[in-house]
């Protein structure tokens, strides 16, 4: 893209899982996850952890989206198939506007390197004006599916902005 | 395919642009889009201008589609993260079935060009005896995505006058 | 995957064709399925024909996915745009959670083969502890797109029975 990035990427990180919410183990996708945000002009204003609830995921997304604290909301973990799994539901709660090319970017280059990124039933969408994209919860599979569509997000977050 | 083509292509290409409609702006990407449709048997039946208007998006595919006046629509415009871009959502207001292996191979195919590629939120689908295919509102874009399934389109359209 | 795999894959076969269901036609499809289905360590419970009527899909989707009859129903046929392919539409009836990566690679292999593929509408998803997973009705439409996930399953259900 020729035009200038004007809007900064303001991201929140939610960690979704059972075990880390509590306390039994360390988050170390999120930490993960903003670390691979380095690669664009980013703040992140917080890690949060989760457990693999719906309803409180997408009243957290609400939280974040509607009172303007963040343009990016990253979540990692709870995009695969045990029963608990859960964060796309939540996540399509709480979406306007569907951006299903991004979650078809992440699984296509995340595929080349293994065939079980084709369980990720991550989705990604918009509210408001902040963009929401589902990784997986593997500190891997989290940096290889954010690292896909990283470059792009500041533009979409600049068109958000309008 | 072994099978010959019966059905005749009649596609209206519906410009999706609040300053093309306002006539700020003249409109490339629909005539573009008819260019490109040379590349199989059709015919264009009209190129209209639509603002950004999500019910009146609705209205004119149902008005096409349920008329038999068409059985290809095609959109340009509308399919990004503005505010303003809610094509996706007013195809998904009148399509009865999602075709989305058409969305996915566009993209697939446009991404091998540029990585914003993924932003399009395009959705095609089918209403009655029309398909409906959304195209970003670049000329460049348009023409791209749409070369990507033109050819499948003479074999979809004849399966949908069964 | 390192994990070794704990659940038996017990698969349902349901091919969908009105013209197979009256006896004017031999499924074939469902047998190949079959075969296909050797290439993981699974047991076919039965291979039932049904017509294209979307309420008798979900209806027997539902029966084998809540009695726990079967961890995986494939089905074949009706993922088309005639106006009697409804088979994705009767998945989406029944499914409580999607699993759009499935059917993305699916897609994405079979175009490498022919760009017909975008053509079809297939949709996996989950229902209870049961993997729902569309393939076109073609033997070999039905036999390539299950070669591209069948690796994939036994995790996935693993997963499921957690």
């Amino acid at each position: 893209m020729a035009t200038a990035i004007q809007e900064m990427v303001k991201a929140v990180i939610l960690t979704i899982s059972d075990s880390a919410s509590r306390g039994e183990r360390v988050d170390l996708s999120g930490p993960s996850v903003a670390e691979e945000l380095k690669a664009i002009r980013s703040e992140v204003v917080t890690i949060e952890v989760l457990p693999d609830d719906r309803s409180q995921i997408a009243d957290r997304i609400r939280y974040y989206a509607d009172n303007g604290l963040a343009n990016l909301i990253v979540t990692t973990g709870g995009t695969g198939f045990s029963p608990r799994d859960l964060t796309p539901e939540a996540t399509r709660d709480v979406i306007e506007r569907e951006a299903p090319g991004l979650a078809e970017l992440m699984r296509a280059e995340s595929m080349k390197i293994t065939p079980l990124a084709a369980l990720s039933r991550a989705v990604c969408g918009i509210r408001g004006r902040a963009l929401i994209i589902n990784l997986p919860g593997s500190v891997r599979g989290a940096r290889e599916n954010l690292a896909a569509v990283v470059r792009t997000l500041p533009h979409a977050i600049d068109l958000l902005a309008e």
